[in-house]
């Protein structure tokens, strides 16, 4: 165990060189930072044959929210260990962490150089048919085994310790639940949606539904979530997706993590009425997205409900009428989550690119207005809405 | 910190003196040890001027639950933990904590001599008309106070973590929601109800909504419980009654607690069946049970209201109509519950007095068949009782 202290490049190959076999030759390294700087120093370290390993190391402060905040760098622990966890129970989807640092808060791990960011291919109008598939059997095996479903009381209880990660959680508490519903100065607010994201402080009937979302995600430790599954933590190539940066993992409802790729495949589908000038161009991939979001909820729900009837380990939670209200409340939960997920991301802090690279102004602030509509009414209905498919269609109607 | 010893009455003796201002001259005190001795020592330790306190060690094993089973010590920490936090949110219904030693598993804490157990005070007939109010006191104080309508998520996680409790939440979660719904070599079935059991163990519709019920119990952090409010860990005098026994304590459903305590209360009513046999007599004392069951429901409700509207420091929780969904859920959670309890204490592990004591075993046989038939309707038409007058109604009707 070291003291902590803030890498150089040189500092980044030296711990690379030293927790792993890939490199020997260590005069050969190079090492460039390309992470925003904000957050985490991301280093990428290489050798002369191209061979190269990514070198992540928590800062001990976040300029990235509001004024100057000081974070904690327990959190690149968590990091580590929800990629750990996940990675055993979806090897393909998880990427790999070679070595964990507590005391310089630094992870090794495999460098995804061969995949791109999801978002910018999606924003780009790129198409991934295994995007779906993939993405259903990274939630529902990490969600799945360690759910209360898979795992003992006493084993379970040992991990929501490990992962209660209180400072992260807050940021989601915040931004996600509390912020989009007041004039709080954190928000962030295109002039042409002003009068529609006043609307949203006096709905109350909304704001109902959006205090007990955030009741589960304070107080229901369902399974160990990634926390933060928007298509920016996800790396995609032709092949194959990768989940990466799971620092906001906790044990929370299942349907948040569900729920936050959901909203996240849904603003690029509403993006693309701005991002797309062609109609037919727009009409084939918004096709694309919308089934999608179909064949990600089908499959979870498909495999999660394969896993509750082959691997339950819990005697009680074995009966097939209590597993099918429990999937059925999972889609529920995914549906409102879904919904904040689009609200906080078109009227909170942190916007996505898919609506804020819409150039012409107007168009803009009718893709926000129509991800304000969607996510109200994806609120409002979750409990009434009885299957994808007519989820599929509220948004089509919308649309117009 | 000293090792781990078990306790003399010598030990006991000097362990209070230390740990309190209250003897003085240590050549006149007298102990006594007067525990049941299956999960913990409890000793008397006394002046010559009559003054009083309790010492309680608990041991490393617990022969109460089947064979013998290893039980951590650390019970004694979580005991002293949620009486010293309970007694800071409700003092007058709390038993006082004076002293807690880690090492030695012992807690040091005031003799309710003046005090008599709650439940052999009503399977004797007696009756207190500050029962309901003040334990609503008591369940609405210590369940608001720890709840996310009081604390920020990182102080609620931090308790959380204090208080996961795995072991014993591991016996409630197999005593409670598992044994009575299957053929469990730890269930106690009085012969004349054995049928009645066996159609438990088929019941697939009861077990799916015991299986939600359970899956509260495992995964909804909401306030820190007590864990184990049944009417033998209640002492009561003529004035007061206070809670003792929180070994069980861990952060879960608020309605587990109203419910357990409701529970016992309706044990005690239909054990009158059995227990009274002067038609008058055991009218007026079920009358009176009835009215401190909907007294405790409606003393709890207010109070919990009062203190949402008035305290509640989570500005997104503060929407009235979530309130008010949100008490409507602890209701049913609360009928749930009472229900399990119901059912597991006839035939589980772990019996009552209200119900054993009944000499005559047909009479105990129709007041165990009415305390599993009540159970299952509670557990049932939870979501369906509109309020705690149509439960009133449900037990009168179910006692024909």
């Amino acid at each position: 165990m070291t003291d902590y202290r803030t890498f150089t490049t040189d500092d980044a190959m030296r711990f690379a060189d030293e927790h792993s076999g890939l490199f020997g030759d260590h005069s050969k390294l190079s090492c460039e930072e390309f992470g925003d700087g904000n957050l985490n120093l991301v280093f990428r370290v290489i050798n002369d044959k191209g061979t190269s390993l990514i070198v992540k190391q928590a800062l001990p402060y976040a300029r990235c929210v509001g004024e100057s905040w000081p974070l904690t760098i327990e959190r690149a622990r968590i990091e580590a260990e929800v990629l750990l966890k996940h990675r055993k129970l979806c090897p393909d989807h998880t990427v790999e962490v070679l070595h964990y640092d507590a005391a310089l808060a630094a992870i090794l791990m495999e460098d995804l150089k061969d995949y791109r960011i999801l978002r910018t291919e999606l924003v780009a109008g790129k198409q991934f048919l295994h995007l779906a598939p993939q993405l259903a059997t990274y939630l529902a095996n990490t969600l799945y085994y360690t759910s209360d479903f898979a795992l003992t009381g006493p084993n379970k209880k040992q991990q929501v310790g490990q992962f209660l990660n209180p400072e992260l959680c807050l940021i989601t508490e915040d931004l996600f639940f509390t912020d989009p519903y007041c004039n709080h100065e954190r928000n962030n607010i295109h002039s042409e949606i002003r009068n529609d994201a006043l609307q949203l402080w006096h709905d109350e009937a909304l704001q109902a539904e959006v205090a007990q979302l955030k009741a589960g995600f304070l107080s229901q430790p369902q399974a160990l979530l990634h926390g933060d599954v928007h298509t920016g933590s996800i790396f995609i190539n032709d092949e194959n997706c990768k989940l990466i940066d799971a620092e906001f993992g906790f044990y929370g409802p299942i349907g948040f993590d569900v729920g936050s790729l959901t909203g996240n495949l849904l603003l690029n589908y509403l993006g693309h009425f701005g991002l797309t000038q062609d109609t037919e161009t727009r009409q084939r991939h918004q096709d694309y997205l919308l089934s999608q979001v179909q064949t990600l909820w089908q499959e979870f729900e498909k495999q999660f409900k394969q896993l509750m009837s082959n691997e339950c380990r819990e005697p009680t939670l074995q009966n097939s009428l209590y597993q099918q209200r429990f999937i059925q409340q999972v889609f529920r939960d995914t549906l409102g989550y879904a919904g904040c997920e689009l609200i906080r991301r078109t009227v909170g802090l942190a916007h996505v690119a898919d609506l804020d690279s819409i150039s012409d102004g107007t168009l803009r602030g009718q893709s926000e207005r129509k991800a304000l509509k969607l996510g109200r009414e994806l609120i409002l209905q979750r409990n009434e809405l009885a299957g994808i498919d007519q989820v599929l269609t509220l948004v089509r109607y919308l649309q117009n």
